[in-house]
């Protein structure tokens, strides 16, 4: 693997959930495949779970890890081309990119959209020229569209929680939230989703009000509506995200009816086990009675965060000793 | 050890000392113990002292180290139950501290008072939230209250420095400062001299101007007098310390008379050694030509403190050990 | 060697490049020699290249390393003395450095000037202290006037670029900015280049509009003009650099003339190499046609880092082991 960007990465999904899960039961069974390897975590944006989770996995392995937070301790970064950098932005990604790759093995980087432009958000530029420039291999701990750390977590938590022969039924609902945010965890897990569907691995129905369709790229093959209490129906599984409209960029339109999952509502489900990428506001998003219950595996879902970082790590570094 | 918050953690109080100053003496004795132990040290406030030592007393141990500066790097956190979470905090604690408890065997936080609301303060409500929802052992890298790590090391750097058959005579002065002070280390410093004092291990008298009256929790025992002069007599260590006032809390009152230790002052001592916690304001907490003599042995006891934290970590790595 | 600020602190030049290039070929045959060795990191200022390449050069030594962000993560610094600290700083460099000394064996620290008052930046006061109260060798990340680990890697990437029996011809060329920058990386590799010029490893020349002459202790030797062109002809290396003035202390003063290396002033030279420490401003400082051109060995350069820190570690932690 020489990339971690999106759901067409990974060649074989159960594969990498089920190494996921041995890594879990084993965590230091690779101890040595890291030595003499450096990770280094570039942060241009806050990360709690990301960052510990991924530092962790790293350390599972027995590399070394440096941390760069470089929104504070380094350099504004320049990412267009063709201008002459007489503004605030002291290094361009060109170099900034090139000069770590210089000194890791592997590289991580986060970088949130501005919610301003989409084409430029979505355009990926950021995150396709670090790729192009570090000349390692690149994970992504969160870009302008997606979160694929997260939803392999999701895919592994789903996973450890389902033993029965038919396929679970999978929601994503979206819910309120007092600020404009990203659709990077809600596209990817879509992303996952569809292609965990399309191998017979669930059903998959997407909940959301008017106005907040996402980019058919992601959803292609989900069952839409904006009915909600018609897809928490029988459902196993119901991921509660928050997303900005994609069709009116960045923005938040007043919805209509009560999006926020609470107990009487989950008494629609079939006993669904509740999921959150978190951070999450709590009576917000979603109600404390719900995050509280035995229902909630938002815990549970944020600790695989490990496994999902060292499954593609190992990867990353198995790749790394064949290219040798 | 499952916690380390209070003196009344520790139940044998010669013990730990004598377990330090040997760490000391060996430091790399166990440095199998934190083999694939991790340890996270979060953050809501600055630290240097802290930061590094307890860093180096993990490494002492083999173990892996992972620091969360989450006032900066991560979300701001919520610690209250029953509000919808519809304003500026991000996280809620109880989701905050259990995700942190997945990645890390053991967990230490610092985190100040407001110093605006006595009875929110000394509740201590984000460090006891903190444990409760973390599930794993947690050292306080100073809270609201308290700062064991300190206190501790301040034991340990007495009795390094005490080689007489009598008990010392330890002294600690308030001193003036230009801010508010929280009152962590004067309390701190004064449950662990009663405790040694009741113990037999040293005689303890508190010195500070009217309206400066520390919280009787933590005094119990120990000599107060309004006369510095008089606490100075024959004293054989002085732990030079400003607070703010607990009484009207918060606050600082305007004292009548000279607070500040200086050569005059220091000549109605036997000698003392002068401690402080640093760090310290020359020439307003503390004279500077007390500070500059061998009267001071301020730096070999921020030295300590990595040795108090290796024999707390190390009783923590002991305890998950038999818990297994 | 006990502290690494200037180019008198190493005895044999062409003994410490050529061991950079061996450890290059050879990252971690001394991957024991800093076991149980901590080195401190300390940042009053951003960095990107210092902070990772000294971190990953430690680790190839085995070396324990702990970042202190001092600016963000600390205490505001004092370091004038004989003043009652009444004011914002919150702790003297005193106690700073000589705490740090107590928790690592090696430290490193970058400071910038504040080109406001030439004799208190060219004072080195802060590092000299610094140096003075941490009892423990020191390595510059980058003082006031000097950026020696940079130098060194520049003497390092000549080297490797470099296979004629002729000297070669290195130019230091002034460059356009649009910021007041230190004369730190100008005076350093001025410094150095002379003392390498001395001992026949190149000829030395520095090309800079009026009113940028740099101190004369650095440029000793060097032959100095004033018409870019003329210091091109037949250059084998030019080093591009931008400085604020040192006689109209930290100021811009306006130029005549284009001293923005481009293609056609490429052409001047001896097929040359390109050189810069980076953060480049694109077009501004250096035409990107250049920077993107075979010619440039920036990112070499960069990545060079690693072994001139490694190189100096290596010789600090011997002599640690000589002085035990």
């Amino acid at each position: 693997m020489k990339q971690f960007f999106s759901v067409a990465d990974v060649a074989n999904l159960p594969d990498i959930v089920d190494e996921a899960l041995r890594l879990k039961n084993n965590p230091f069974v690779y101890g040595q495949l890291g030595t003499h390897k450096t990770l280094g975590l570039v942060f241009l944006n806050p990360s709690l779970r990301t960052r510990l989770s991924t530092q962790k996995a790293a350390a599972n392995l027995g590399m070394n890890v440096m941390v760069m937070n470089m929104d504070k301790d380094g350099w504004a970064l320049e990412t267009r081309d063709g201008i002459a950098m007489n503004g605030t932005t002291v290094e361009h990604i060109r170099e900034a990119a090139a000069v770590m790759g210089q000194y890791c093995d592997v590289l991580g980087i986060r970088s949130f959209p501005k919610l301003q432009d989409r084409e430029a958000d979505y355009s990926e530029d950021l995150f396709q020229k670090f790729i192009a420039y570090s000349g390692v291999p690149v994970v992504s701990l969160e870009s302008a569209t997606r979160h694929p750390l997260q939803s392999l977590t999701d895919l592994i938590t789903i996973r450890e929680n389902w033993h029965q022969s038919r396929k679970p039924k999978v929601v994503m609902a979206w819910a309120p939230h007092v600020k404009a945010l990203p659709q990077a965890v809600p596209n990817s897990f879509a992303e996952w989703m569809c292609r965990a569907q399309g191998e017979g691995m669930a059903e998959f129905t997407i909940a959301h009000p008017p106005g907040y369709t996402l980019s058919e790229q992601f959803t292609h093959g989900a069952t839409i509506t904006h009915v909600l209490d018609d897809a928490l129906a029988d459902a196993d599984f119901v991921y509660v995200k928050n997303w900005s409209s994609y069709e009116d960029y960045g923005k938040i339109h007043p919805v209509s009816g009560q999006w926020m999952l609470n107990h009487s509502r989950l008494a629609l489900t079939n006993q669904a086990k509740i999921m959150h990428c978190l951070p999450v506001r709590r009576d917000v998003e979603l109600a404390s009675e719900v995050l509280d219950s035995p229902h909630s595996i938002v815990i549970q879902q944020a600790g695989n965060r490990v496994w999902a970082a060292q499954a593609v790590l190992k990867r990353m570094l198995e790749q790394l000793s064949v290219d040798k």
